[in-house]
């Protein structure tokens, strides 16, 4: 993200400053008062995921007003300032449409939320749907048995959550004839978490279970078996939002927009038990 | 567009209503009327190509203040109304570098316009800006003699006045040594009758004369040559626009804005010599 925004400070010529939200609601909340104190006149920012309540009552809303403040890939509408998002919808449906034309006749969704403190993932949300529509679309069943949530304890991360949960689910899947032959993971990392944990109970991928990933994270380039991700560039990403934010703030723009990427589907041929026969 | 309308409007359980302006601005005005008196709240459009003084005293801008009416590619931000459009801006300054690396030199661009009326045409104006700079940011030259402006008397299809111009500046070009070697035409139409008039007068495409249309045309998809061209999701555009329209209408979203689609270059390898000639 920050070389997007380095290359139009560049251009436009501004300096950058830089603060993290260590995925701290207050903390990110503190780091855009200070720039502001220090007198940013436009900021562009990776917000941290907000609980409902959170974006109920979110400060982006009320405060900053008369700074250009401008949002990554976890923004939501309500937030009124202007978005570089990815269309994570389109990637939810063309990845399960790829599954479904690689003759999976049941596809799950993996998920995963904190008990008792709904966080809004704006992608996860968005792909939920693309991949409701595809079911729709392509005559399939979308049973709630195959939304799986992971429980994710505040206390635990994302990888340990998924560790924790699949084994069992596998088991249960292992007794059950019609279980899911493609399950559409949250992530890449999600994913490769997965393959190795079916792999453990037995379950072989892709002959058996087809995976797909999203976001081609560099660590799952090399993995095998390979799997289809989703290409998103995120220098890109930050390159426009810095753009948009600098011409808020120099009264160029006035209105608040959407610019949204695509995240189209790759290594698409990973889904065909030929292409992975052959490594 | 009818498609990603419907698809909204299943989804939140509403009706469609559908009418055709005939590319006439009249027309267009009367049946947003018919539509608001049968009780519609909520409108996509696609609309009709204004001139100067159409957008200037645009009905969009006084009439209907309180009907959502959202607006899809032809839309202008002095309209102020939500719209969706595509990045035409990054598809005119792509086109025009993926001709620049093909060691094309000098680059024309095509245009059109009615004489005496200047029509108002978003997407031309946007690639225009973005071959521009992409001239500038190459070190390539940016003749006046290379904006092709097609004069378009109103009675004539846009293929006609095509037809009617190409050959004597074909015949010009002949004439000289260093005569543009790429051709960013006006979409992938403009691109195929431009192709045939080069053929009947002797220069070959694309190893004398490189073209680039936009909007990946059906009947383009198995034209040989082939010719690099843009992907444009309509279906997309319109869903999204149903959306924001629906939640204009329904109180849910009340400041308008403006969503950017990416119109990715696509077909690129048509304008490499050896895949042509492989054919």
């Amino acid at each position: 993200i920050y070389a997007g925004v380095e290359q139009m400070a560049r251009k436009y010529g501004y300096h950058v400053v830089v603060a993290a939200s260590n995925y701290q609601y207050d903390t990110e909340h503190q780091e855009v008062d200070r720039m502001v104190s220090q007198g940013c006149k436009a900021i562009v920012m990776y917000p941290i995921i907000r609980n409902r309540q959170q974006l109920k009552e979110d400060y982006l809303k009320k405060e900053y007003r008369d700074i250009a403040i401008t949002l990554i890939d976890m923004a939501f509408e309500e937030q009124k300032r202007s978005q570089v998002i990815f269309d994570n919808y389109t990637a939810g449906y063309d990845m399960t449409m790829l599954l479904a034309k690689a003759k999976c006749s049941r596809i799950a969704f993996m998920d995963y939320n904190t008990p008792d403190c709904y966080y809004m993932h704006r992608s996860l949300i968005d792909r939920r749907q693309g991949y409701k529509n595809a079911l729709g679309d392509m005559g399939l069943p979308c049973n709630s048995d195959d939304y799986l949530l992971i429980q994710r304890p505040a206390a635990q991360s994302i990888t340990e959550s998924v560790i924790s949960a699949m084994p069992a689910i596998f088991e249960q899947w292992k007794n059950n004839a019609y279980f899911p032959v493609g399950l559409v993971c949250m992530d890449d990392s999600a994913a490769m978490t997965v393959i190795r944990i079916a792999n453990e109970c037995g379950i072989k991928v892709p002959e058996e279970l087809k995976i797909v990933g999203f976001d081609n994270l560099k660590s799952a380039a090399s993995f095998i078996p390979a799997f289809p991700t989703t290409e998103v560039n995120f220098a890109r990403a930050s390159a426009i939002a810095a753009e948009m934010a600098i011409k808020e703030a120099t009264g160029k723009q006035n209105n608040t927009s959407v610019y949204m990427l695509q995240a189209p589907v790759t290594r698409v041929k990973a889904l065909s038990l030929k292409a992975v026969k052959t490594r």
